[in-house]
């Protein structure tokens, strides 16, 4: 029997676990699930007999190395900077590692260690990152094949709310970590643009959102990811003149966000001393100049934005300048605005998620330029398999079936865009209903 | 005899050091002086019988622990973050610890284990966080003893290059940390003024810097530091409308400093890969929109400025635009700009420094408004007995031997605004000519 221990069983773990424990009588699994709230997991077990729930709380490493020694292979949904340390205590007890996040620095000096230790640690391995390394690299390698010579990759994903159940004035609800929506950005973004480095700063980013339109479906929005520099050179694509990674949001989303950026309401480099105190209305208007003006007229000046207009209605409704008090003791703004939001645009019982991945490739084949346009877009299926869980979750899942297997034979720090990876990956998602449609056209 | 452990001998350790060997023979001390480089501890011990230059590397913990075991007290000029490391060695063996810099959550959680061990660990004892808080404290001490209520405190202190050494279109040049330069005012500032809380984000905060005309002096201009309200309370003035701390600049510098923060250029969050393939000029026009004109021009015109304007020509005296190679291997902006900074604002072989400190208290007393307004400039003796040198060095060197002597007797973590410490330590300053000029005046 083979143990896979899943560390965290919050919104993106549901798929993971079922599908884990769906195979685990076949392949002779057990499966731990552990979290810190021992409830979540063993309500997502649903009593299985092959599974297990155990409290897990990955800032103690006694309780992490208790559950990690006996494991064979490790999936972590842990908060991004938690991977490596279970990863470093996997290394030490001989078990695999699996996660759905960008592999970080100490994580990616661990691949000697690992090699020679025969383990396969295979990272970014979620929906963005994910399927869009895996879709992209199945098209970068498909086009190559044919010989093309590959001059634009544009990646954009969204986790948003589906529009059946897009309902408030922003067009967001939160469908997965409210506190990544919050800062989103704030590194700025570097990318390839016509054969030039492009740089936003956080200041810029979101007043350059450009309009998306994805083909038969519908009009978006996209900002730039931090970080698109690297994974051209990941990509093998040191010589491509324009790439681009970036985040799809519903139109007008990103002019809205901007107003709460420049009022400076998402920074989290320091505390708010005796936020405790204050309302909402009370805190932002101390970003607000003083003067006789109603204050929510202020906001509108200050941001020169038209009063009354829909930018300075977005900003109201979200209780901004309300009598509510402020909860959080000595927070950030990041974190106080994040409570307030948190409230306002929650994913309720009843909605619906929506994962929408779109990718944009140019090359030229025989002295002509080529266009090839994938996109995926897919729901969630009730409030627990939503399509963040799904799209996060199978794909991890799957991953750790195939190096459980020895399908995946590749050891040290793994990515899924290498075709052994994400070949098998795609297959399967797209028979559990996650598929591509692609289309390749001449100009 | 007791031994004295200065942990780092950088630029402000001139005249901490010789004021310990000065003092060495009289109270039976040892001074041992540690600093990653020997040579420039040793250079600065100048062979005197009572010191001893070592190695030391704060970042290993062996090392540490091998000269703080040893010590009665031990004076750290450590990299901010390192202190908290450095106070907890010292506890584990029985040594007293003072700082210059601000005391961290670690090093205030100290306190108890600190005055149970019968230790007092003194922090926020050099320049600002130092002499500003000392002078601050007494003439609040002043004011209330006379039974006058607090209106407003303001204090401004700035580490300036000396009118005479002013030389460049910036009106600056690093006499000071330099990596602390570039990323001043990235959390922006929050502080009090006429009964409100007023919060400056980053983006807004070098763009309100204010003039401050020194009685009798010259005119500067100041942007708020980042804390205000913290030290509102732990000054006892709660109930204070006005309460602000800020930093001097030479006229103008904010202005032209904006404009690095608005592009984008001070970002330490960060890398951008390759960066030493690029140019500065490759680097800066990254941030700029793709387009005909000169780059120089649209450097101009992103920022909303004058072509060929002052503000235009100060930017490009930074070389900004120049073909210089960057060095720096996959740098942070922040760290790009500063190596090129480094150059242009180099304080020179022959240069002076200056410090200057302002403080304006307004108080009611008897029906009527006054004004209390104390200020002390210093200029440095020469390169390596600098104004930064001595107002740094000589607060935290005098605080160390009241420790060393019983005269202060507090134990626990300690702060200059107690009269216990600011007294002595104030007029000691004085003797060595580091001293206040105060007025107090009825409306």
């Amino acid at each position: 029997m083979k143990n896979v221990l899943i560390c965290g069983a919050g919104m993106s773990a549901t798929d993971l676990i079922s599908y884990m424990l769906r195979h685990a009588e076949k392949y002779d699994w057990f499966v731990t699930v552990g979290d810190i709230v021992v409830d979540t997991a063993k309500r997502k077990i649903g009593g299985h007999p092959r599974g297990k729930a155990v409290y897990f709380d990955c800032y103690d490493p006694q309780i992490m190395e208790r559950y990690i020694k006996d494991a064979d292979i490790v999936i972590s949904l842990l908060p991004p900077g938690m991977h490596a340390a279970a990863a470093k205590i996997a290394l030490q007890h001989g078990a695999h590692v699996v996660t759905a996040s960008y592999a970080s620095r100490e994580m990616i000096d661990m691949h000697e260690p690992a090699e020679k230790k025969g383990l396969t640690f295979l990272n970014e391995l979620g929906a963005d990152p994910g399927i869009d390394h895996m879709s992209g690299m199945r098209s970068i390698d498909f086009i190559r094949k044919k010989g093309g010579e590959l001059t634009s990759f544009e990646s954009y994903c969204g986790s948003l709310v589906a529009p059946e159940s897009n309902d408030n004035p922003w067009g967001y609800k939160f469908t997965w970590s409210p506190m990544n929506v919050i800062l989103a950005g704030s590194t700025g973004a570097c990318y390839y643009y016509q054969g030039s480095l492009r740089c936003l700063p956080y200041n810029r980013l979101f007043e350059n959102a450009k309009k998306i339109e994805i083909p038969g479906f519908r009009e978006f929005e996209a900002y730039e990811n931090r970080d698109s520099v690297t994974f051209r050179h990941k990509y093998g694509l040191d010589e491509i003149p324009t790439f681009i990674r970036a985040t799809l949001r519903y139109p007008g989303f990103c002019e809205a966000w901007n107003l709460l950026v420049k009022l400076g309401l998402t920074a989290d480099n320091y505390p708010i001393e005796g936020s405790e105190n204050m309302t909402y209305r009370e805190w932002v208007s101390s970003y607000l100049p003083q003067s006789d003006a109603k204050l929510e007229d202020s906001l509108a000046d200050q941001l020169g934005i038209e009063r009354g207009g829909t930018l300075h209605q977005k900003l109201l409704w979200t209780d901004l300048l309300s009598n509510r008090p402020i909860k959080r003791v000595s927070g950030t703004p990041a974190e106080i605005l994040l409570d307030l939001l948190l409230d306002k645009l929650k994913f309720k019982d009843g909605d619906t998620d929506m994962l929408v991945f779109y990718e944009r490739i140019q090359y030229r084949l025989n002295g002509r330029l080529h266009e090839h346009v994938s996109h995926l877009v897919t729901k969630g299926l009730d409030h627990d398999h939503t399509a963040i869980s799904r799209t996060v979750g199978l794909p991890a899942a799957i991953g750790a079936k195939l190096v459980l297997n020895g399908q995946i034979k590749t050891r040290g720090v793994l990515y899924p865009w290498t075709r052994e990876v994400y070949e098998p990956i795609l297959n399967e998602l797209a028979d559990l209903g996650i598929a591509y449609s692609s289309t390749d056209k001449r100009f």
